[in-house]
Order: structure tokens, then sequence, then C-alpha cells
């Protein structure tokens, strides 16, 4: 299971204002926190202001290189924010968060990428905005799948985020996400599969238990990564539970040693 | 969600002892405290001593119903205990566990489901023992609601178990029965599926989280009923959760209710 830390993100107020301040502390405690707690990739999303954004990027991308030697996911929409950042970082590995079929997006994504020979986050989403079903998601990542190839990624770099939309304003969207997740991972082996979690309980009670709950189903229907915040209880053991019930984990030997 | 709560069963000491002293007082305590957490149907196993089996079934069945008005399951493999059983039902709904495809048990005892109405608990089981694919349970379950069918319990009162087994043991045994699940769900509208869940962590540590992970996954695949112990810590709002995730649960208003 490939963990991206996602708590070093603007729309965050704490990191909002560590970024407007330029201040490291924050941003060094919350990449050590999610290293300590088992993140594969830090994400880092500097997108506060516009004007400021490629220059904050590039300013968090050394902070956070400074506390952690994981692997970073760039995170914006931004082409030059990104190249900026991608010329900074040091590990052997690094992700692009992310690209979408929106007019534009897989032309300025794509070489970037293929250049910097990174890992891809692939949104099933386009021109006509998120998509609803099952379906709709499958057809979008067989488009994704073959404009990255196309322009020299392989689908091995691709995680596939199927846009996991809140349950509570549209009850079918749990198991048109599932669902999506299956098909894919079985349709076109070799490619990954991520999701932003936490969207699912927008609005509801308890949204760490919902995090809990879908996240187990999703790796059981073959999600092999995720975007979650680590340090959420109780998320992490999840994980080492799901890939055991997946069968991913040979005699459970991970689950064993993590949980005695 | 249907829940068949699974705490008096003769192969817990507590309740072993309790059937060799007749002493109500287990009984009737683990009767309350499921009514109390939740469950829908309270399972009945007296299967200590067959030589009295009957006998104490009967006695339990008694001692049950004097401490709840929900409907029972009456879990023996003895037809004679189960028809001595059936005479002592006073809920309008009762139900059977279990039937299999092993060689005389479909004659033994699909016409006593049919003879009161019951539902019934049908393993995914034939003579060659316990199933280990997809396929198998799938094909199994298809031969158990014709029988079922045949002898006059229409699906609609038929809970089809696919047999967990220990992932501990064999790692491929999570996948496959939730992968039955799905499909008995998509191919026989109307009949039910259930399982015994605590098989799966036999063996491995923390084997509650491995339940409430698993349920999740089975719920959100289709799963509308278990035979679980409705007093685990944190069970229940797994089945509320995953339900919610699954699009079962309308607006998500039973989820919110629960939960706030």
């Amino acid at each position: 299971m490939i963990i991206i830390g996602e708590r070093i993100n603007a729309t965050r107020k704490p990191i909002a204002d560590a970024l407007a301040e330029r201040n490291p502390e924050v941003i060094a405690s919350e990449t050590r926190k999610q290293d300590a707690a088992g993140a594969d990739f830090i994400d880092v999303n500097a997108a506060s202001n516009p004007a400021q954004e490629a220059e904050l990027l590039s300013w968090a991308v050394g902070v956070v290189q400074q506390n952690t030697a994981l692997p970073l996911c760039i995170d914006s929409a931004d082409p030059e924010a990104l190249r900026g950042a991608l010329e900074l970082v040091e590990a052997d590995r690094v992700m692009i968060n992310s690209v979408t079929l929106e007019e534009g997006r897989p032309e300025a994504v794509l070489p970037l990428a293929a250049e910097y020979g990174a890992h891809l986050v692939a949104l099933t989403m386009d021109e006509s905005g998120l998509p609803k079903t099952t379906e709709e998601r499958v057809r979008i990542a067989a488009r994704l799948i073959e404009a990255a190839e196309a322009a020299g990624v392989p689908k091995e770099r691709l995680y596939v985020d199927p846009c996991v939309q809140p349950v509570g304003t549209n009850q079918d969207q749990g198991i048109a996400v599932v669902g999506a997740v299956r098909r894919i991972m079985r349709d076109f082996p070799g490619v990954h599969t991520t999701c932003g979690l936490s969207n699912i309980g927008f609005g509801l009670p308890r949204r760490h238990l919902l995090n809990r709950t879908f996240l187990g189903a999703l790796i059981v229907a073959g999600l092999d990564s995720a975007i979650i915040d680590p340090t959420e209880p109780g998320i992490t053991d999840v994980v080492l539970a799901a890939e055991a019930l997946a069968g991913r984990d040979e005699f459970c030997m991970d689950y064993i040693r993590a949980m005695r």
C-alpha cells in the first residue's frame, strides 16, 4: 500500500498561515509526523495564493526535504509551479498530483511527468466535470492511461483517482467508486489506483469511522494507494488489516509483526 | 442489515456450563445483552452433548424467549432437535441454522423450513467439503437456491453463507468470500447473504480489527446479514457506516441518528 500523506495542504489553515509567514516549523513538524506514521510520499500543496504559488511551493518543498528522506508528491494545478518544484527534488522518486482530462491539462502535465520520470495521480475528470457512475470513471481512466502512455508515462507510474464524492449528498457514490477501483485494477493490469479518501464523509458525523470503513472496502476491492492523513487514529491499522484480508500480505506477516 | 447474535453457542465454555447445569442466568443475560446491542435474531446453539441436544435446545429456547421478543435462529444439525425447538417458537418469525448440500442434509432440513415458514441459513458446502474459490461458492449457492425453492422455501427466506475460512491459513479466502457475496447478490436477486464472520481472523492477533474491517468490505460488496457478536466493540458502528457507504441508508439518516 502506497500512502500519500495529505496534511501539508494550503486548504488547511495552519498550513496557509505557515506559508504566508514563511514559518518552517509547522511544515517541518507535519513532515516528520507523517513520516513517522508510515507515509510513503509527502504531498506538498501550497496553493493558497495563485500569484505566489510557484515561489511558496518551492519554499515548502525545500522545508519538507530538510525533514524527511521520503519522496514528495508535488500537488499543484500550475505547470510552472510544478516544474519549479520538480527541479528541486532530491529523492530518486517523485509524484505529481495531478492530471485530469479537462481541456489543456494532459498537454500541460503529461510532458512534465515524462521528463522527470514522475509518478502521476490521474483524476477521472473530463470537460463534463466530476464523474457520477462506475462506467464513466472506467471510461475516463482508459482515456487517461492511453494519453499517458502516448506521452511516455507508463501505466505502472499512473495512480488513477476515481474522484470520491460525499455519500451524504449522493448515496450512490460509495458503491460507484468501489466498483471503479475493482474494474480499473482488473482491466488495466499494472496501473495503480489511489483516492482522496476524506471527501466521502463530508457533512456527516464521525468522519474517521467512515474513512476507516471505506478505506478497508476499497483495499479489498483492489486499491493499492491512498491520499490520507496517516496520523488519523486507527487508519494505518485498517490498511494492514485490509491488506491481509485482500491476500496481499503473505502469511499475514506484516499484519502480525505490526499488531504483536 | 439483519444481525444474528452468535453468543449463545455451546462451543463457548460459559454457555456449555450453563446448559450442563440448567442455569438460566447466563442464557438470560446473553439474550438481553444481544437484544440491547441491536441483534435482529438470537442464535441458540445447544450442541454440547449430542445425546441431550434436543432436550437442552428446547430448554434454552424457553429461557431465551422469556428474555426477549426477538425471533430466534435455531442452530442445530439434528433435525429432531430442530423440530422440537421449532414447536416452541412464539414469535411470528424464526430462522434455522443451517442447511448444506452434504448428503442427506437438504432432505432433512428443507421440509422443516417449508413446514414452519422459517428463514434458513444455507452454507455453501457439499460432499466435497469446504469451498475454496468464489466460483465453487456461487455454484453451490445456485444448487442450494434451486433445492430450497423446489422444497417450498422461497429464496427471499434464504441466507446463503459462503463459509468464511481463516485468512491466516489461506490468504485467498478473504477475496474469495467477498467475491462470492458480490456475485450471489447480483445473480440471485431476492436472496440474502450472511456469514459467520469471526473465522476470518482465526490464529491472528487483534481479531476484532479484522472482523470490523472484513464486515465493512462485505457489506459494501452486498452482504445484508451477519452472524456476529453484536456486543463486540465498534462492530455495530461499522454496520451503520458500511450501510451508508453502500448506499443502503437513505440520506444516511440511520447513520446520522445513531452517531449524533
